[in-house]
């Protein structure tokens, strides 16, 4: 007879054929959904056709899906994930001692591939389809590294050639990043540059700006739509990103399920929103069911709070306004955060989904400055033994505030939260965090103001 | 009724309970045992007593034992490891299909902490058995910053103060392995330095030297000696390191039995020896007792290379001449190594166990040239998607040359090889290569007469 509750490990690793064989379309579950994407010149809808000179064809279809709960994994995408998952659910016991708190915590590792983050993800995704439709050239932009790390992994498995907008802030911060991008073989440039007629107009206006992922977006989408047998391919923000994401939700769900935990909170950090997305997704479609009454917390950086500050209003994805009108949270798309260490959450808006979410009341969020974010940071490797990516960063100080709340009550919570990625290209990072110089520039209504101002107020 | 033979998956992961409980000696194995250590002023064998100012009690203990070939692993080490391991043992298909070839090959990724590298193992337990004997302080060198930062991890881990002299070129080569270093609490130092007596006569004789491990292991040694309640601990060279490692090897071997799979050659790069040593472990005690027929194969750098050019003799460990004598493969401790990237390979000598099993005729020893190396590195991040430390890639380059072989001769050979590491922190290495600047210089025998000739020559 087997025993239905197994005995808890430090890690729970599934077993291959454990793995998810579907993503989890959390739309699908939702009572009202997301708003379509808008054209800006119409007013209405987009179609898929509009949608097709940018983007492959499998992902429209997925960005548009708001039926199918489950939608299948291509076994292609199903191998190559087993590359580098399942990845490990693991409860910080040391970290719980670390703050004394009757809290268990939990985090599902994301870090654990060379890339170093979740975003391969949807990379080995979003390369599979373009391939599928037989492209040959892929654009794309890069914050912080992750993604565009990640889709050069990916764009090198599957033998198609990749170009990385990478935001000049975050290439000059870590210039390795850009050495790994390119040792796997993409084309790297920083934006805004001059390779395309936005970055020129952008250069033009903002000479000393770092860039935005506003701004590399726009040159990415440029390129691909001016090139041949080449589309343009995002690491966040769009549904079918957080469909791929889905992954992560559904592999802690079924590990958590196998050992009888059930979570009383979940923490993520928000960007693009698409981790979060991923993470929460099985379990936001049981609360939504009535089924749990977990809570789900996102978590900005004070210096680009689109959850927390930002406007739910239609607005573009991109600084050149070239995209399609998203209905989300946003502080403008003319809004050019600081250069927060955090290059990940450094973007303007958030996913509509997320977005839909949080204005409902299904998901909470708050912001923290970026030395409060590292000092948890450094707490978290030296008990956990696991340097954080300073956006995954956010989403341990989230889950810290959680626990010490747990020690004060006396409340044995589980709380788990998702640490995205590590830090290893983010030492400069650190090294400034180690040596006090760590700015928690947070912006004043005014400067938020600048940003509103660009909204397309539809 | 049980399947004997699982279905082998992508990547083996050992559940909990079946991660080893003791370490395996190989030595116990041995029919001719090393030498023990010989005293330079007595040219007697070294005794317990003369160690223990050095180092821990317990791992000279360890050090001494020759006749256990199991020693228990304690709890609270096991209880470490399971942060960070069982480690992957992966079926490289993906490289298979890019080299063509009939063979089988396996790696062992010890890369999967964020220390990046094996060397978490043994630093466990090293520290674990410092603290055990109540001691506040440690010293360590690091080269390429692998020993270090897996250091710094267990000493924040414990509780317990730590200096690291890092080879200088490296700390150049590499400045976020400091801050990484430093994130974990580590006070770090570049050798040679003008902090210990050695340093400073070495700076006298070689003002512009990039420092070797052997330098910095003289400035630890002394930094300890003269400190309150402090010892040196070593990541590399000595038994009682390659007794820990042998937990890859281990889990390697559970892992294989398990599934069925029968290694025909094991790969590995071999610096110090200790990832070498601890891979091989129990299947070269299997190999002595004649249970099978495996080949070892070392394989080093052309720019260092103490198997395939060295002498077997009794050296020091150190450049500055204050360790026990060592029988080994050595190019005398005089020499000083070409800035290499693969800083973990830079040593002059070898782990007397690799050199015994060596000159016994049990291990094989290749050499390669760098940029050979990093060939291979790059092809093996794009097939596999993991970007090797450059010490690891020397393992991939002999296991593509084994797989090369079988592709010629249509023998479907299982190799094994290990992957120790990561080459997050190697990017400026990786950046050389890509832009086509990488040297690819071999000593010449005149260079190589200059280190002999410090050999103490009894």
């Amino acid at each position: 007879m087997v025993l239905k509750m197994q005995q808890e490990p430090y890690k729970i690793y599934l077993e291959e054929n454990e793995m998810p064989k579907s993503w989890h379309n959390v739309r699908a579950a939702m009572k009202e959904k997301p708003e379509p994407f808008i054209h800006p010149g119409t007013r209405q809808p987009c179609v898929k056709a509009e949608l097709l000179p940018v983007f492959c064809e499998d992902l429209v279809d997925q960005e548009l899906n708001v039926t199918d709960e489950y939608i299948s994994i291509p076994d292609e995408i199903l191998s190559f994930y087993k590359m580098f998952r399942p990845s490990p659910l693991v409860r910080a016991y040391c970290l719980e001692k670390e703050l004394d708190t009757p809290a268990k915590i939990y985090y599902k590792f994301e870090g654990n591939n060379t890339s170093g983050s979740h975003k391969l993800n949807s990379a080995a995704a979003q390369v599979y389809y373009a391939k599928k439709q037989g492209l040959t050239h892929l654009t794309t932009e890069t914050g912080a590294g992750q993604w565009g790390s990640a889709l050069s992994m990916a764009c090198a498995y599957y033998g198609v050639d990749l170009t990385v907008y990478m935001v000049k802030i975050s290439g000059e911060q870590k210039p390795y990043r850009k050495v790994l991008m390119q040792t796997y073989g993409a084309n790297v440039i920083l934006s805004p540059s001059d390779t395309t007629d936005v970055g020129k107009k952008i250069l033009a206006e903002h000479p000393d700006t770092g860039g935005s992922l506003g701004c590399a977006i726009s040159e990415a989408i440029e390129t691909a739509v001016k090139s041949q047998n080449c589309r343009y391919v995002l690491g966040s923000v769009l549904n079918h990103v957080l469909l791929h994401q889905s992954v992560v939700g559904l592999e802690t769900k079924i590990a958590m399920d196998k050992y009888g935990i059930a979570p009383d909170v979940i923490v993520g950090c928000a960007g693009g929103g698409s981790n979060l997305g991923g993470l929460i997704s099985p379990f936001m479609a049981d609360k939504i069911n009535g089924k749990n009454n977990i809570r789900f917390v996102a978590i900005e950086p004070a210096s680009c709070p689109s959850l927390t500050r930002g406007k739910y209003a239609l607005d573009f994805g991109d600084t050149g306004q070239t995209t399609p009108l998203i209905k989300m949270y946003t502080l403008g798309s003319g809004f050019l955060p600081s250069p927060n260490h955090a290059g990940g959450l450094r973007y303007h808006g958030m996913s509509p989904i997320i977005s839909k979410l949080y204005d409902d009341g299904y998901i909470e969020a708050k912001s923290y400055v970026q030395s409060d974010v590292f000092e948890a940071a450094q707490k978290f490797a030296r008990s956990e033994g696991i340097l954080p990516a300073p956006e995954s960063a956010h989403a341990i100080k989230g889950a810290f505030d959680e626990a010490l709340k747990c020690k004060e009550t006396g409340e044995a919570k589980t709380i788990l939260f998702g640490l995205t990625g590590t830090g290893y290209f983010d030492m400069s990072a650190y090294q400034s965090f180690n040596e006090g110089k760590m700015s928690d520039y947070v912006p004043t209504d005014e400067d938020l103001q600048k940003g509103f101002d660009t909204l397309p107020g539809c």
